[in-house]
């Protein structure tokens, strides 16, 4: 069933509206296969988040697919609740989705992550969308996994724009900046998708409606969702509609969206107790000079995307694309 | 001779070219009354950038006006030498200019400061094109300061794009990050002009010409100087041409320019050894919003200009405006 050159896939979450746009695209579109999925403590807890992860597996069918649950607390510190006023108090807008049957594995989000690149060395993804705390005990579990991975796709951080829960950072990194320096400077191939896109490339009530519109389960609660969701992000775009962080890192990983400008620069995570807590510092000073690469860099950090992302987002999860 | 609606200037710089152009704008502008001139060390030392001041109010005739030499070294750490490949051994790209009869007055820049401040309570308008080691050590002097002084504006940061000497910290801040700290979190009004307006409002060759071809002596020396300065940022810009840094900063001092987007909102200086120490984190957060002002927030950053300035600083200098 699933397509033999279709990206074999670890995804990293913390399921989230976002987060559960993220699951549903992953699920439509032909070039993603999903070995296995891990929860993380972020949008909202470890737990509640296998638990909604779990939820959508089985609307979509597809219980099939292992989902473990991760670390609850940060490197450092504890975890602090989530973002309720976010994605809601369930993590994801208030909708009920039908518990599923199947449970989350024994082993540990990191211990499946491990696991997984054995089992396919040299060709398995990463994709993380929440906080890198799993994949951080991944990479103390096994320092070698980087050799065996074959990319790494993270949704998170802010390069040239604002970032959304300080001035500078971005929630998914400064929610465990430890972690995240450590995974930003493990030696492995990096495609970093920041603020700079995913608050851009706006997703509008039309999109939405398109979704409630096809009568698809899984599009019909996406779609619900969607509307807790533009309720936060009304305060911030003055109009209702929404960023769309997670699937476009998801679309992105699987080649469903090119990037355009993605310069491969250094970057390092500030995991001081200063005002730049949680900044991805990206090295973009090449940007007069059509942003170079940078020798020996190994992270892209995604600035600007080929073409838009809602339409395709939208279509994908329809079926259409 | 000076026009009794000027603004009367406390100028505090690191000589420098870019200094030199925003000395030699300010001496040219009616609206500018330089009360007197502080030296700090950032692009030169002190002693130089005293040495280039005096020199430059000498070709233009103003000996009148009082240079004090200010600080050494930043207010931790020492005076790493200043950017000889960017402003030349000399400060001012090899142009050698005649020496002044002038000399230095005794007391320190930030002595001269608190002063000008006293004798024109309420009035004066501090200006700082380098390092904020001086206005720190004014704060120290008199903690009352900021209440005598009606505005200060500041040549420093990056706001929404890369820094200059790291990948967010601009030169100014970074070279003494600890004194800018105590500065933008001092109860005054200030307007920053971070790189965000400086890199991107260039000057090209073709003005420098026009500063050469007039026959000046003023607009001859800095046209010379900026040859050197060119060939700095034909590394960063692909053509000769050059940012203009200080005397952008000048031209807002005194209404030559006016801006267009400058929000007032919350700024920090990052004093950490991490990798965002020197940068000022500015709260942009509003931008999808109209950057609104934050409430109580006294510090304005100017994101855009109303107009070019790079034709304003020509005429300016020229006395054509």
């Amino acid at each position: 069933m699933t397509n033999p050159t279709a990206v074999p896939l670890y995804l990293d979450c913390d399921t989230g509206i976002d987060d559960a746009l993220a699951v549903g695209y992953l699920l439509a579109h032909p070039d993603a296969n999903l070995l296995g999925i891990g929860s993380v403590s972020g949008n909202v807890s470890a737990a509640v988040g296998a638990v909604n992860t779990l939820d959508l597996l089985a609307l979509a069918g597809r219980e099939d697919i292992p989902v473990a649950s991760g670390a609850h607390h940060p490197l450092a510190g504890e975890f602090a609740g989530g973002a309720p006023h976010v994605h809601g108090a369930n993590g994801i807008g208030g909708v009920d989705l039908a518990p599923a049957q199947a449970e989350t594995t024994g082993e540990t989000a990191a211990e499946m992550l491990v696991r997984l690149a054995r089992e396919n060395p040299g060709t398995l993804h990463v994709l993380a969308i929440g906080p890198l705390t799993n994949l951080a005990l991944a990479l103390r579990l096994d320092p070698n996994l980087p050799a065996l991975v074959d990319h790494v796709t993270i949704m998170g951080g802010a390069a040239m724009v604002p970032g959304n829960i300080t001035p500078v950072a971005e929630a998914n990194i400064a929610n465990d900046a430890e972690a995240a320096a450590a995974v930003l400077a493990a030696d492995w191939d990096i495609t970093l998708v920041p603020l700079d896109v995913t608050m851009e490339h706006v997703f509008e009530e039309e999109h939405r409606q398109q979704l409630l519109a096809a009568g698809q389960p899984m599009a019909t609660a996406l779609g619900e969702m969607l509307g807790y969701y533009f309720g936060f992000y009304e305060s911030q775009y003055g109009r209702p509609c929404s960023a769309m962080h997670d699937p476009l890192a998801a679309a992105i990983a699987v080649g469903g969206i090119v990037p355009a400008i993605a310069p491969r620069v250094n970057v390092q995570v500030d995991a001081t107790a200063g005002p730049g807590r949680g900044q991805t510092v990206c090295d973009l000073r090449g940007r007069f000079r059509g942003f170079p690469d940078q020798p020996g860099a190994r992270t892209r950090v995604v600035l600007t995307l080929a073409e838009e992302f809602s339409p395709h987002l939208v279509g994908t999860i329809l079926g259409a694309n």
